[in-house]
């Protein structure tokens, strides 16, 4: 269990094979995001259609509400969502680091204000992997202490410390929770460290000599930080990381910077963009971002993307998805989520064929080009 | 095209097969509403496995937006909504009285602000006839004059002479639109006379003297009057209405009404009731209403409504249903709207079963009984 295959390579480009206790993840994999124990407006069933392998869940809000003791109660977190395949859970040490103002960052943890009831809560290395444990998920990540993209040196360097020691004291707690059952669950590491590519690489050795890992992730990324700066900490990172384990970095997804990690090595990733857009009226596709309430919809008949095989392009016109979103009908909110987390499923498997067929510099130059072009297609 | 078959009766309560341009419909047969050209929260596809074989769409809104040429240009409702079964769209008449304060009713027709963008709008009876025409539904209704259920005598009798003399110049104008065409949609006339039963009669005969229609409606009930009085009315009816042609009770829905409507005779009935109460977080179940949202609900592997074959009956519990609620998740609201659907359409297969077995009377007096007794199951 949790082994990675390394199906194929292609410059730092890779194709693997990832086996988690409730099914294959075929990489590059992109994750849609289940905050609340559900992709927003999308039902188990949608996410099957779209060829999702891999869900994210997200541990701070389960822990808030229901609490992970209810989910527990109701069978775990695949029966609870209705999602029968593999489950990721992040650690909650990205959203406690967003409550700005009602936290207190100490080495022990964070105290935070729960946004739902306002009671104060406390969430250490520990507690986050005894949450994931109960929820559940074929993949836990350790606690982080993650600080802004624009963060000094000192600040970054601080945090990267602070989480391989939470790391540590995670994965202590991880042992004892899982003592012989090696087999339901991983928990994976991850590596800060700011914009700062020698700090990057000397996290990443922290990281590597503390444990023996099934994965390795890249966090505190996509967080203000300048694209070129991103890119070229993972141009960077890439030859120190093990090639024989799945890379996940961590919160990047739109189609333009999932396309730029997987030509940097990335396998895995994750995002709210395609539902958080989708209910914004804004579909993906190939010739750029299309925002289906402009007028020049208003009596098209095409579909929103005519490459797309998902539910909404192979039904319904421009015409009617934008009558959909002009009326506030609740079914344009999932039709635009549907189509754009497919639009990355697909995207990702186009990555994939193109990476076996030793064609991925020339299909990612290519798409990233027309993408750009905004020819809204 | 539009015959109606009796397939059975079981005293008042009928089986029967209506034959529409776009599918046969078994009858008794519950029309879910697709206000704007969407039965809110749900896809064609959820349709289709909720068994629905109608559906409602409104005339008036459609006019207003996005415009009945918008859907023509479009390929017509049913290529618009992509529901390739029947459709009936009402006339537009029950929407502009509800317009308390921003309607001036005349002989001509209705003049009324549009809710949406404030102008003045004019609809007629031959107005609504285009329009739905344009729309392409299979069945069309005629534009009639409603009055409240607390309406005076005078007043119901204005309002049901008005509905006829509307009636004849609707159907002038059908007869010109349909031409030769007499395949493509009927146009079905409505009884109106408030809640006195004289009225009615009077109403239905001017109806039946006034053309040779393939079904029959009857409006203006459930808009305030006293559920008793409504059955008083539908009792007093019944054996007058033309056994050859289906009955339609137009806006009523609610489980409990829909089976005293079809023991009365009523072959087809509509409602918003299982989306908006869905909505709410009220689930139909045979014990009676359910709400999700109680506390009493968090930790219950049991699903809504263990007799229940629908999707959300059969994949989720209703512990995470009211997390849904309480996280405000949109996936809840179209979780039990889709089974209040599913709900209203078996109700209405297992009453046919009932008629053709010959056990109605027994059936729905035990179905009310237990439904009444809100045991909550």
């Amino acid at each position: 269990m949790f082994e990675f295959d390394l199906d194929a390579s292609d410059g730092p480009a890779r194709a693997g094979t990832w086996r988690l206790p409730h099914g294959e993840v075929r990489t590059p994999c992109f994750m849609p995001v289940g905050t609340q124990g559900t992709v927003r407006a999308l039902s188990p069933r949608d996410l099957e259609a779209c060829g999702a392998s891999l869900v994210l869940a997200n541990t701070y809000h389960l822990h808030v509400r229901p609490g992970e003791d209810v989910v527990g109660s109701l069978g775990g977190l695949h029966r609870f969502m209705g999602w029968p395949r593999p489950l990721l859970t992040d650690s909650g040490g990205f959203q406690v680091f967003s409550l700005e103002g009602r936290r207190r960052v100490s080495e022990e943890g964070v105290e935070f204000q729960s946004h739902i009831d306002g009671g104060q809560r406390h969430l250490t290395p520990e507690r986050a992997v005894e949450i994931q444990w109960a929820l559940g998920s074929d993949v836990a990540m350790a606690f982080d202490h993650v600080v802004p993209g624009s963060s000094a040196r000192q600040t970054a360097e601080d945090a990267a410390a602070r989480t391989l020691r939470w790391l540590k004291r995670g994965a202590a707690r991880f042992a004892e929770l899982a003592g012989g059952a090696a087999d339901r669950q991983t928990l994976v590491p991850i590596v800060q460290g700011g914009t700062f590519p020698d700090l990057r690489r000397a996290a990443l050795a922290g990281v590597l000599e503390a444990g023996s890992w099934r994965a390795v992730a890249v966090g505190g990324l996509s967080v203000g930080e300048s694209k070129p700066l991103m890119d070229r900490v993972l141009e960077d990172l890439e030859p120190v990381l093990p090639p024989a384990l799945p890379r996940y970095l961590m919160g990047v997804g739109f189609p333009e910077d999932f396309v730029s990690a997987m030509a940097r090595g990335m396998d895995l990733a994750d995002c709210v963009a395609p539902t958080r857009m989708g209910r914004n009226g804004t579909a993906f596709t190939d010739g750029g971002p299309v925002n289906i309430r402009n007028a020049r919809h208003r009596e098209d008949a095409a579909p929103l993307d005519p490459a797309c095989d998902c539910e909404t392009c192979t039904t319904f016109s421009r015409g009617y998805l934008r009558h959909l979103f002009a009326a506030e009908e609740l079914l344009g909110l999932r039709l635009l989520s549907l189509h754009n987390v497919r639009f990355l499923i697909r995207l990702a498997a186009r990555a994939r064929d193109a990476i076996l067929a030793g064609t991925f510099e020339g299909w990612s130059r290519a798409w990233l080009a027309r993408y750009r072009s905004r020819e809204q297609a």
